[in-house]
């Protein structure tokens, strides 16, 4: 019951689209609490980096005490107690030192002890409180070991690079406080975080990649483009999107909605509360409270309670006439708001919030259709992804494990009759994809597509799910050409996922600078002087007119401090007009991608707007 | 300070908009529970026509207790305590009898008594236990009165026409079940209403409207029509809009939506609930408690509630940045969700719901910006009443009783500018209003438009009200052209209201005809036969592109059952298309309003068409 509760609440996407992946968060987070990383090259390099930092730390810091320095997905970090503060500037000096007790040529050596000599060892080297704790930590039975270089002992169960003269491409990149063993009753150590690689080129790469992520990181462009606020005083993750994120939104859900309504979806718009009873019909209360936003209990003894996702009321409106094979697929959508409680610490810009809008449908039909339904689904996310101009991606094509009868919904025909449409929905179009199996959820199998932003990062975007279950429990029923009642299948999809996540991505991926259509101002119209205003309040009212989004920048800023504003603010094109553009009926213009183009007529300038918007 | 807030409360609109005044509830319903009626000469003839009701009742049903009977708005009711069930076909019978005492010609005469002769009289006549209740309700020391006519007596304080051959143009209406005194633990009586007035003519026009009303109905309309739904299963007051009503919803947004990016509105989006401090620092919280949903309260101690107004989230956003004279009017636009939890008993339809969505703007100004501002309003409101065809309506001005003084916000020359500034609006602008005193809210002056239905029912559509108040709660601030920091004055205005309410009224408006601008399908293309659907396809897809909203209605249905279907579903055009059609590319073209306009050549009824959206 759990297991099929748990799948239901992905079902309708946010929380699996919410994993933040490729975020910088994800960059900077530990593998596991439990330090249990895999036992690559690549991690044994990084365990050794955390070492070799650790033994910089106590030639310069002979008084700190040690806590855990474990290698994590991109690099390692190692916890101190220091008895004063550490400053940004002192990880220079200690990675100098790093490097100097690299070219030291220790051999890295590992020795076991009893539980007995360990303690000693650890008193010994003054590693109290928090070795022994960890010490104290090992089940009992589990071998206990330390690794030695030069006069640096550690607890630690490696494994372990041969030599320090491995460790040669490394670099610290920052400090944070961290509560010792993430019990915020605990104390607060400071934890390094460092990262290394086997060469320079990769190292390089990796830094590169960072500087490019806070530069793209969508919460700084956010603020600093006037696209959204978060403020406290609303809520945490409730983020209110200022005019020019209104904008992006609005022709984001315009172009979407347009592409359904031709692709024969019937929009509808429903409520964003609903009574609870909704919610334990669908199997989702109690199981998911905890991700639930508390019901609202009425005085008439009425229970509200906002969303998690939309799938019920759309379930309402297939039941509320007869339906008949003839109708069948029928596809309800809906720009569909929702809301999951995620915990404050998870919280983090447009991609991880407390109240997002899914590009929500679900499609009724029958078993017989399902392969074309899905190609259908995969025709309109290949249409989404050629307007936001997303090109590499891949499918991940989610299966049920035949063996694990417990975790799935029982109806073996329907699983094959499901399965095998979906993989010849695929092999027909030709499609790359990498089935997994057991990673379908309890109620059908699933496509989700893995869409790779500029700096490599992996995110999911859009997914259709099969869903055999929820017409059972909302008693769903189409009458067949038997003149029978039968359950439809049901399909979860959203091309672009949650609107708000979609408009973190984009940020990221375009580092701001939106492409012509989906940009808030497309057009700014920067008058020289006082008395080119009246010309340049023509161009764009001209421009308006066509049906572009256009400002007159005539505020009181020299020409060069108005043309950086348009710079900074990624404004796809700016007309600069003067004497000679009034005159002829000209404008000057300066791409952002192309610099300066010269002087044009108006008229030609229209042409090449309309030309790029396609 | 309660003052403050009850305004205030009404401030964004909903509450207010949400009388209901014109909807066919509001004409069955009783003026007031404590039967305090105006005596006008039409109540008075009224009245006695609910004595002739009820005289009439017991010549036909002696063993009949009587409980109360006043006039209402639009009518009279009666309520009885039948031995057994009254059926609506008696209703004629009775009528007949009215008209058949009425004609005895009997006078209506008053008689005043003691309390202990009414209580003797009372039992005689065997009217208790109903009249001998309402007896002891009647305070001590004021005169205790009966009419009589005839045999029928009736404790009654009046006042009556003097005969009953004055009651000559009734009629009654319906059946109703009525608790005794409102109360539910009381007995269910039997209320029979009915109307009168004093020419046949009146009387005819009345009925008439009120069916059209019913015809007009839009909880009828939207079922019939496909246009929306309300389910037990999502919660009363929670309408969810099928395909075709969130069509015309949506149809209405973008046109405002339109309408008011060129006017130099900035749309923002913004979450529906917030940190109830929030509602707290505007004022609202805890005395608008009961009409506000419940706060959410989670773990980490936030408490969230579903908003009742968008205007703090706008101030804040205002606030998110320092302002300047220059930047003022800033027109912050939102199609804003609010929640107010309405009574159940007095939910209806679209027109009074839990869950709404306002045309909403807040608009920051300087005190001198009054007037212009206010003329921009007005200018956006007439653009939207010239679209939706609405042309009976009337200003209704809101100023302050500057006598009193406690219940306005205390700033006499902030008043004298406001004031006169709306003044002078209307004045240069040439339009006729109703200034009424002391109607004003308490935080500044407001200006509302009545509109006049087709059946002449008023309802409150645009408001535009001024603010003086909020700036101070929020610390809402601009840099004057002094340098110095000063509270913008706030219009929160909305022309079209709420979304729904707005449907509700256009449903009923148009009787569901919706102009072509507006319907959810604006053509129907009907094949007669199997072999002209390849053309009918044709013919869809030449107006899908051409951007209209078609339907190919090729189901297995006789022609003249599929030309009813879209007669009854008030489709503006169908266009049937058989063999002649499809060998000459024509279309037969059936309009709505105009009945058959025979063949013609597609791109005719493409441009008829273009230019019936103007």
């Amino acid at each position: 019951m759990n297991g099929f509760s748990c799948a239901a609440l992905e079902m309708p996407i946010g929380v699996k689209l919410c994993r933040g992946k490729g975020s910088l968060a994800g960059i900077m987070q530990p593998m596991s609490r439990q330090y249990d990383y895999p036992d690559s090259p690549l991690y044994r390099l990084r365990h050794s980096a955390a070492h070799l930092l650790a033994q910089a730390v106590l030639e310069l810091y002979p008084d700190a005490k040690l806590g855990v320095g474990p290698p994590i997905d991109n690099g390692f970090y190692y916890d101190f107690d220091f008895s004063q503060p550490l400053r940004e500037e002192d990880l220079q000096k200690i990675e100098q030192k790093m490097h100097e007790i690299a070219q030291r040529e220790l051999d890295i050596v590992r020795l076991e002890t009893s539980r007995e000599e360990a303690e000693k060892l650890i008193r010994d080297i003054g590693q109290v409180p928090y070795k022994i704790e960890l010490l104290h930590a090992i089940p009992e039975g589990e071998t206990i070991s330390f690794y030695k270089q030069g006069d640096f002992i550690d607890l630690c169960r490696g494994p372990h690079v041969a030599n320090t003269r491995e460790i040669k491409h490394f670099k610290l990149l920052s400090l944070a406080g961290a509560y010792w063993r993430g019990d915020e009753r605990n104390k607060m150590l400071t934890r390094i975080y460092g990262t290394a690689f086997f060469s320079q080129e990769e190292l390089e790469d990796y830094l590169h990649k960072l500087e490019e992520a806070k530069r793209r990181d969508h919460r700084k462009l956010g603020r600093e483009l006037g696209l959204f606020l978060i403020s406290p005083e609303v809520g945490s993750g409730l983020p209110m999107l200022l005019p020019k994120g209104a904008t992006v939104r609005r022709v984001l859900e315009e172009f979407i909605l347009q592409e359904e309504l031709k692709a024969g979806y019937q929009h509808v718009r429903t409520p964003e509360i609903a009574n609870l009873n909704l919610y334990r019909t669908s199997g989702h209360y109690p199981y998911y409270k905890d991700s639930m936003y508390p019901p609202m209990v009425f005085e008439d003894g009425e229970e509200l309670i906002l969303r998690p996702m939309n799938c019920p009321h759309h379930f309402l409106i297939y039941k509320s006439e007869p339906r008949s094979y003839r109708d069948l697929p029928l596809r309800i959508a809906e720009l569909g708001t929702v809301y999951r409680y995620e915990k404050s610490g998870e919280l983090s810009g447009l991609i991880r919030v407390r109240c997002f809008t899914i590009n929500d449908a679900h499609v009724f039909l029958r078993p017989e259709q399902i392969k074309a339904e899905v190609q259908h689904n995969i025709e309109l996310i290949n249409t989404v992804y050629k307007r936001l101009n997303l090109t590499d991606f891949w499918y991940r094509l989610s299966l049920r494990d035949p063996a694990d009868k417990e975790k799935y919904y029982d109806d073996d025909q329907m699983w094959e009759t499901a399965e095998s449409a979906l993989r010849q929905a695929l092999d027909e179009l030709g499609l790359e994809y990498h089935a997994v199996r057991g990673e379908a959820a309890f109620y059908g199998p699933k496509l989700d597509v893995e869409v790779r932003d500029c700096l490599g990062r992996e995110w999911t975007v859009s997914t259709v799910q099969l869903d055999f279950l929820m017409a059972h429990r909302f008693d769903l029923e189409y009458t067949g050409e038997d003149g029978k009642p039968h359950r439809p299948v049901i399909i979860h999809r959203a091309p672009i996922g949650s609107f708000e996540r979609m408009m973190g991505f984009l940020i990221e991926h375009y580092a701001g600078a939106f492409p012509l259509w989906l940009a808030p101002v497309q057009v700014a119209v920067l008058p020289i002087a006082d008395r080119h205003h009246e010309y340049g309040a023509q161009v764009r009212a001209r421009l308006a007119e066509a049906g572009f989004r256009v400002e007159l920048d005539a505020r009181r800023e020299t020409l060069g401090y108005r043309i950086r504003y348009h710079q900074t603010h990624k404004t796809p094109y700016m007309l600069i007009v003067g004497d000679k553009e009034a005159e002829g009926g000209l404008v000057a213009v300066r791409s952002r991608e192309m610099g300066d183009l010269g002087q044009m007529p108006l008229d030609a300038l229209l042409e090449r707007l309309r030309a790029e918007l396609g």
